[in-house]
């Protein structure tokens, strides 16, 4: 870490400054140049981020010079976390794996056609809601556990695994009895106590990028699930707010390479809310894997436009074999492939 | 709602529109203009919010044309809400309310120390933080209820109300015996969950804005509790994200003025969280009152530089002492008083 | 255009809205809901903007229904517009184009060497810029006419179209000598006096979008260039202002779709300011082409850590050779090519 | 400077570093902490933005530690900067000037009903645009200099001195000769060759932060003008684009007292265009009073409903009445006046 004195500062001011680090442990290293007097801590700076330093007298601003995350840093490990789940699908290898499904669970049979059709073109992973986050009260709020009982039966037969959403820790356990993966939705990825809650448990968690998240943020909340014990963490970009009107969200694509280049952990493109728009999906979904991710997560409903929730955003079966088939080829031409 | 059909919309797609909007009830108004056909539903649109009608075919835009939140509006209820505690404070009314102590509550000296001084320079409510969400999971989390305790004992010891912030439901009990009001924090201003939790119980609810929320997310947040009984909440402006980084955050005082004609609920605005430094602290605190907030809410540490969280941002009882000052003589030029 | 009258307008406010609308000769439609009474106007909305119906009494909101550019709307025009340069090269075709060379023209010697290398790598237009825009006046500010020389013997030698920057309208006639595309640069876009400038002379013109233009006002600034009568417009994506600290900008991919379904106007990604992180450069290369452009754009210097400006982001000649190894895989992979 | 190296840096990597920055007349600490090597530079940092550090082998990170503007920064010059015009008024001391009037000048009659209004409410600066930047190329564009014919009018008439905006380098003679201020609207805030033009006269300039721009860019632009030898710059806070819709911009306040920290420069808050709805004006300008602005900006509009721009945002007199008697209370709240 690295203090910038004021020009203004006084002795005690600095004396202070490097009392109070040295008071942790660390070390001081002090350089008096022409127009300003820097103080650098010497040491694992993480120890510092408890002391205010900038509300010190005389400190003009304060540098980090490490991230602030660490088990789920590329620095701490350098081979990338590769998941692999009891039937054999691997997630974070040179295969890119698709997950597909509705939004929402709305009845078996309709989880069970659209389960059928997204295995036929080539997923191996169903995404469905049971628990839905919905921004008015007055709307559909997911069918709940009927909802999971539907994913189970869905799994028994296509053998597909798996991905629902935890909004509320009192849900865990119900879970853990139907779920192969547990997603952790955009509006949760601050809930620090969900986060803990899902660090305790023996399964992979999705994390969705907050809509305003940074990179850096979305890491730490990567960490906390990390610093519990659970390493299986998916990392998912799906857009973030900014002032553009014509899309839902701003599908950060940058953020994979970034992602890929900072941490160990498999990066997820989610096109479908990245844009909020079905006819923009396959043209992002190829361009999510020209980027370098390791995952997709699709909206694939049999009719969107009875569709409960996202009906606008999702994609007809036929649309999503499309996708698979272009998807397949611009993963060919990265040196990765989509079975 | 309106919506705009495209100009090669066939008569099929139109009557498919059609069918959906009566089909829930609704009147049909058709428009054939010169560029395109737009199709009017009449009665309470808030019932198509179910259907995509974006994902038909041959619809090129919707447009809502009544806000998506009820009672909350000032539509609904034309009177202001003023909320009275039991020992007689009124908040809501002409006389501005100010809320300050320490981000968190690190022991019950701090405490003590702190509410004395905020109470004798004017305060009647104390904010002290027992929960703490944090973004590193290695920092400071908090007292628990330990830290409920020592809000308790400051109550007794001083008169003051108690607000301090729920971020789990599962603490929701506990704090229903030490806190007056509740308070839920900018990340889970989208908690669905919670937001229908604190909506069953009858103590106020101190409801922030997410760090990107816009004004209709932060009205429907609202909603959530309302919908569930509980109409005393007060409405906290603490800062929107934006590029700028001089600043932690981008307080957003349009949103008083706009709130205060959209809504009956009164509006507080944070300037600690919403400048994040605290030489910005007192003009901020006068902007929000001349631009019509009801309440102000003040950090307050008696040795910022060891402030467990928040330091930087954190006023000494002294300077607190000059914000009330100040803000007493802005508070009378807009007809308002604090006491 | 659709005007929403608030609850309690009057009926001698709905008439003024109406009369307002017929004055400018266009049709009334007026349909009386349960909540709200909407005023449709029918005709040409664009003859609307002149009136400020949001500021007439009783009006709650105004919807625009059609886009307000015209020139450059795929509704305008069906196909694509394809420009073909003297030399017989082609943009907006089959073929994606590569515009390459470095940030700032620094000499004959370094503009030759990058020229040679890049043609040799498949690009078929050479930037670099003669005028530059910098955020500090202590900077350097381009080499001016000098640059314009260095960049016409370029093309001389290695027969390479020449792109450069146009930042005032009183160098146009230097440019007209020496450049075949003229760049406006983002800070630019919302010059308008600059735009129409560029509208009267017959040249192709590449826009590039404002660091927080929306698509919306991005094609408004093009339909500025082509309501003076040039058509030839490259639309260009470079990334948009966000929160993110990580990258730069943000490259907005999405943009490229969206951008294709409303203009008939090429797209080009620039990858090098769209990240500021020659890191990325190669992986957001080969998602602009997947997502769809027809062209990119590549900062490439002999020496990045030498360069006078954008270092940060320039690919060595060496690295830009991997670049357009990869881009041609991906090109053929979504059925285009890159020569 | 601070130059973070990256854990795997070599010593040649090092070295490279340190050369170019002792190349350059500076001096250099290095600091060998545990996980990083940090390099210092030792003397006036600016000198160094001319090298890309970021781009050399091994760098992990740059951290400034001055800012980059000089002239303009409180630390060149602690004293405010007070602009004193010929008759006499005083923009920067405690007294608040008032600058209104319509956003176009429509004609002779309109801007001298207008101009008499305001004088008599207090104002002593009238606005009015001759050159109008639109975003449409077919809505009006300003009167052009018979605008400027018709504020000289005013001028004589009323005794008001009179701000303009410059949207093209061309027009600055005729400006030089009608207006006392010149205007350099936000879309120009980086029209570099703009701001060199308009430091080479003798005039004051308002300069307005752009739509998405950083404070620091901000007064790196009022740089380029101070650096040419004119130092009467006015900084215009006018509102920031972010994701809220129900403002056209997110009027900034917290840049008030942020800018009067950093700058010598007297600050002025412009409401009208900060929010986009007069019925937000008045007390966003109270709020702005409160904030600590030197001046304000206000839209005066005869007839908001004829307006050929900006009528949604524009008071009537009798409104604008009602503005300055409410901000001369809170004025007076915060130990200033308006006449």
């Amino acid at each position: 870490m690295i203090i910038v004195m004021k020009p203004d500062a006084t002795p005690q001011d600095l004396e202070r400054v490097s009392d109070a680090i040295k008071a942790k442990g660390l070390g001081v290293n002090i350089s008096r140049g022409k127009e300003r007097t820097v103080v650098g801590a010497i040491g694992d700076e993480r120890i510092l981020t408890e002391i205010p330093l900038g509300a010190f007298q005389g400190v003009e601003s304060v540098h980090k010079i490490l991230q602030p995350f660490k088990l789920v840093s590329r620095e701490f490990r350098k081979q990338d976390t590769v998941i692999t789940f009891p039937n054999g699908v691997v997630l974070g290898g040179p295969e890119i794996q698709v997950m597909a499904g509705p939004c929402a669970v709305e009845s078996e049979d309709q989880l069970l056609y659209v389960a059928e059709r997204v295995k036929k073109a080539g997923a191996k992973i169903l995404r469905g809601g049971a628990f839905k986050p919905r921004t008015s009260p007055y709307t559909f709020q997911g069918l709940g556990e009927e909802g999971l009982l539907h994913l189970a039966k869905a799994r028994e037969k296509t053998g597909l695994l798996i991905i629902t959403e935890l909004m509320d820790p009192r849900d865990l356990p119900a879970m853990m009895k139907y779920t192969d993966i547990i997603q952790i939705g955009a509006r949760n990825m601050q809930n620090f106590r969900l986060l803990s809650d899902v660090g305790e448990v023996s399964k992979p968690v999705l994390l969705k990028r907050g809509l305003s998240a940074t990179i850096k943020e979305f890491l730490m909340a990567a960490e906390y699930i990390a610093s519990r014990g659970n390493q299986e963490i998916i990392l998912c970009e799906r857009g973030i707010r900014t002032f553009e009107t014509m899309t839902r969200n701003t599908l950060d694509l940058n953020a994979v390479p970034v992602l890929k280049s900072l941490t160990h952990l498999p990066v997820l493109v989610d096109p479908s809310h990245g844009t909020g728009r079905w006819d923009l999906v396959i043209p992002m979904a190829r361009a999510g894997v020209a980027a370098g991710c390791d995952a997709l997560m699709i909206e694939v409903h049999n009719n969107p436009e009875q569709a409960f929730s996202d009906g606008e955003e999702s994609l007809i079966p036929d649309k999503f074999d499309n996708l698979m088939s272009e998807v397949r080829k611009v993963a060919s031409a990265v040196g990765r492939f989509v079975a």
